[in-house]
């Protein structure tokens, strides 16, 4: 191997990083599951002065100038990769100036604080001053980002969640999207009709709720040895790759809420536990991109969990451990699984009608980062998309409306397309495996899984950040995203 | 008030070294709580990188600079009293070579992992040779800590833990109880015999053991909006002065167990809840020796819950979390809890028995440390003393004899004198609570402690470590440690 000093000094300062993330991956989760009321304040403190250090470190100019040799020496192929991923995670946290940075977090906090109180009173008036102060601080950032990178503003925001991907290619998926969906969607719910699926009436205890999710967890691949199943009030997947915490949270009255939460999160997990070991500290090691993630976790809900095939495996490992009734038949968990019924909440729509929220959202920031619109605007635009979309009402409901999203509050734009590219690889994915598995239904209704995990480990998982989202989906399924995958899938779970 | 620059510079550094502390208590408690098998080497990673950087800052020559210049700072006196703990403090990570430091580290962790294994074999033969060696750097250690702080090897060891403590203080209070107690347990063992007290028969489910541990912490006064209880291996008290987690572990063959161990760790953790929260960051503001953290955990378990008193107002409480049955009858707790029997385990040894266990360690490690004797000579020294204090031979079992505890095995030497300080001081404190309180044992048989925690903040946990601990017991007690208090105690527990 050449001598390659200043890539061997970058990994050094990266595996650095990766050790004080250790604890703000941890002070994160343990603030969500853990930590009582009174240990806030210090928690925070603890976690500024950390975010401090680590910023210090990704700004330090030696780094910058560690790139620039790092390159220009003779690396492998997964080398050059880590080098293009490391620059990557020094562009994000150096583009941006410090005043920015500072005037963003006070903004945002406070928009957040207010939006937390104001969503419940339908409060637009009160939201709308904080939006704005936001939004022109979101528009400062995406135009910097942009003239650094030679990106229009609203692709420098969305890259930091999906590199590489850009939002002409968004608009022209979405755009075919749009032209079968809203139909789609009454079809769907005019079959359902005649399909009754009474949800299943509790209480399941939270200790049954929670060993049902240990048994699925189990199933799916969830390595043990290295992470585990705690309670929160929104469900996430933290931790590092070498410990991953997953989450869930518990209702007595509607087992299923925790249930499917479980197994997405474990989709979370199994990537990120599968991450390739030896990189794991360095950018090169780490999941892809946002939309890649998601389609870990959907690939788990959506493709696996919510197909007929799986549902009949599982329906009885379901009563063992809640007990019976009809609402658990095979029958009906299949026919609930199936149900289509448009909403005004995007976190409880189903998987049909999941998109439509999305392409509303994606339509919207990005005419809002171009300037096209104000935020003044939103409510009458959402009103008109929800309209066209889901054919809902939204008007005067601001709560259930456009201020139903913490992500504009906090702002973060350009992640929501993230949502709906996770759902269309995931169903790609499946294309993929059915080609190469032919018997693929029976064997999921066999409870194995094995050619699922293998394949998402051989294509997805052990490559971490090495190949861009487009070169990944290639290699893995023959071609670029492709939405035709995620139209059959939906006409074949919905219309047929 | 005047400027100070090199005092608020040094609080601003000691601050900092908090918030980073915050992660070092996080990540152990978390791995003695949560963390499953597989996190352990990142982890271990990840707070060695975190011990480095605080290593880094503590050891940084402008510190050393700043602690000089405040001194000369026109400061009130708990300024001064910070400037002091602040140069301890420094003292501490930088008064060792660091080449010494990492012998050591090597030394220890090789000691400990063997000794695991030993320890159940008997393998004193296996053991004595790295024992040697880490013997020889504790001596190199005291020798290089007294010469800078001018005080004998042994007495610069015990320092770190009881500061301003020496051994001739030590050997002095401990000379004086070895003229009685070997005579006390004769005489308690004799009486005791006529008193038989069976123990409470299980199976008691965990989960009724940790809501009775929840009823008696909320009894004690912890405060669980800044503080929770979970389970470990061995229990602790962790965390951060803001947010205190204990834990402790439960058998459910015997809720004794747990029990005791759930009221122990209360008595820790309301010393650091109740620290001055305007220094919870600075040296001042941490609890004042080892010793006085025991006395903490003591004047709960000890003094407060083995009393008859309150065991008779705690005995319906027990059985209404257990069930009832005789041996939970509030006269069989009393007696239970004046059982005394040589044994030869330090850590399950009675109130009585412990200082004993103590007395012998301390004189042995003392030796050890001025060279007096070595390594080889500690089984037969050992057995000698058990005979003397305790009738007990130990001869041929390293396993419950001088290879029971961990401290020599990583090198901590001169820790132990702090378990039966902190139980004499204890013990003063309760004369003079009782003085101040003539009717405290009708209180406590009410349930009523407030007349204890009242004492203790005012007259300890407020104080911090603003005030030495020959002064703190002087201005709480009125006279410094005297181990009068603790025989009359004694006497009045088992020789009544």
């Amino acid at each position: 191997m050449p001598a390659t000093p200043a890539y061997d000094s970058l990994c050094a300062t990266y595996t650095r990083l990766h050790r004080f993330r250790h604890f703000q991956s941890l002070g994160m989760w343990d603030g969500a599951v853990n930590m009582p009321p009174g240990g806030n304040e210090t928690r925070a403190s603890a976690l500024a002065e950390l975010g401090l250090l680590v910023h210090g470190i990704e700004t330090d100019p030696k780094v910058k100038d560690l790139i620039g040799a790092a390159e220009q020496e003779p690396l492998d192929e997964p080398g050059r990769a880590n080098v293009r991923e490391i620059r990557r995670s020094w562009q994000r946290a150096n583009l941006l100036p410090s005043d920015l940075v500072q005037a963003r977090t006070m903004a945002t906090s406070r928009c957040e604080h207010a939006w937390r109180e104001q969503r419940g009173k339908h409060d637009w008036k009160g939201f709308l001053p904080n939006l704005r102060e936001v939004v022109a601080l979101v528009r400062r950032e995406a135009r910097l980002l942009g003239e650094a990178q030679g990106l229009v503003p609203y692709d420098a925001l969305m890259d930091r969640h999906e590199p590489g991907v850009r939002s002409a290619d968004v608009e022209r998926i979405f755009g075919d999207v749009k032209t079968w969906l809203p139909g789609f969607i009454r079809t769907a719910v005019e079959r359902r009709k005649a399909d009754p699926a009474p949800d299943a009436r509790g209480p399941f205890p939270v200790e049954r709720q929670r060993a049902l999710g240990l048994a699925v967890m189990k199933l799916l691949g969830f390595d043990f040895e290295r992470g585990r199943l705690d309670a929160s009030t929104h469900p996430f997947c933290g931790g590092v790759p070498e410990d991953v915490r997953l989450t869930t949270r518990y209702d007595e009255g509607d087992f299923a809420a925790s249930f499917m939460a479980v197994i997405h999160e474990t989709g979370h997990a199994r990537y990120e536990q599968n991450l390739p070991r030896d990189t794991v500290a360095l950018p090169v090691g780490r999941a892809r991109s946002a939309g890649i993630h998601e389609s870990q976790s959907l690939s788990f809900e959506m493709q696996v969990a919510r197909s007929p095939a799986f549902l009949r495996f599982i329906a009885p490992v379901i009563r063992e451990h809640l007990g019976d009734q009809p609402a658990l038949s095979a029958d009906n968990l299949v026919r609930r699984y199936r149900r289509v019924q448009p909403d005004l909440i995007r976190v409880e729509a189903d998987e049909l009608c999941y998109p439509a929220h999305i392409i509303l959202r994606f339509e919207i920031e990005r005419a809002l980062v171009d300037g096209a619109i104000e935020p003044e605007d939103i409510p009458a635009l959402w009103d008109a998309k929800m309209r066209e979309y889901l054919g809902l009402d939204t008007r005067g409901n601001y709560k259930d409306g456009c201020m139903q999203d913490i992500h504009w509050a906090i702002g973060l734009v350009g992640y929501f397309p993230s949502y709906t590219l996770g759902a269309m690889c995931a169903a790609q994915y499946f294309a993929a495996i059915r080609r190469a598995v032919p018997d693929l239904d029976a064997r999921i209704g066999a409870g194995d899984l094995q050619p699922v995990f293998e394949w998402l480990r051989a294509n997805i998982w052990r490559h971490g950040s090495r190949y861009e989202t487009d070169e990944l989906m290639r290699r893995a399924t023959g071609e670029a995203l492709n939405p035709a995958h995620f139209k059959a899938h939906l006409e074949s779970r919905y219309l047929s």
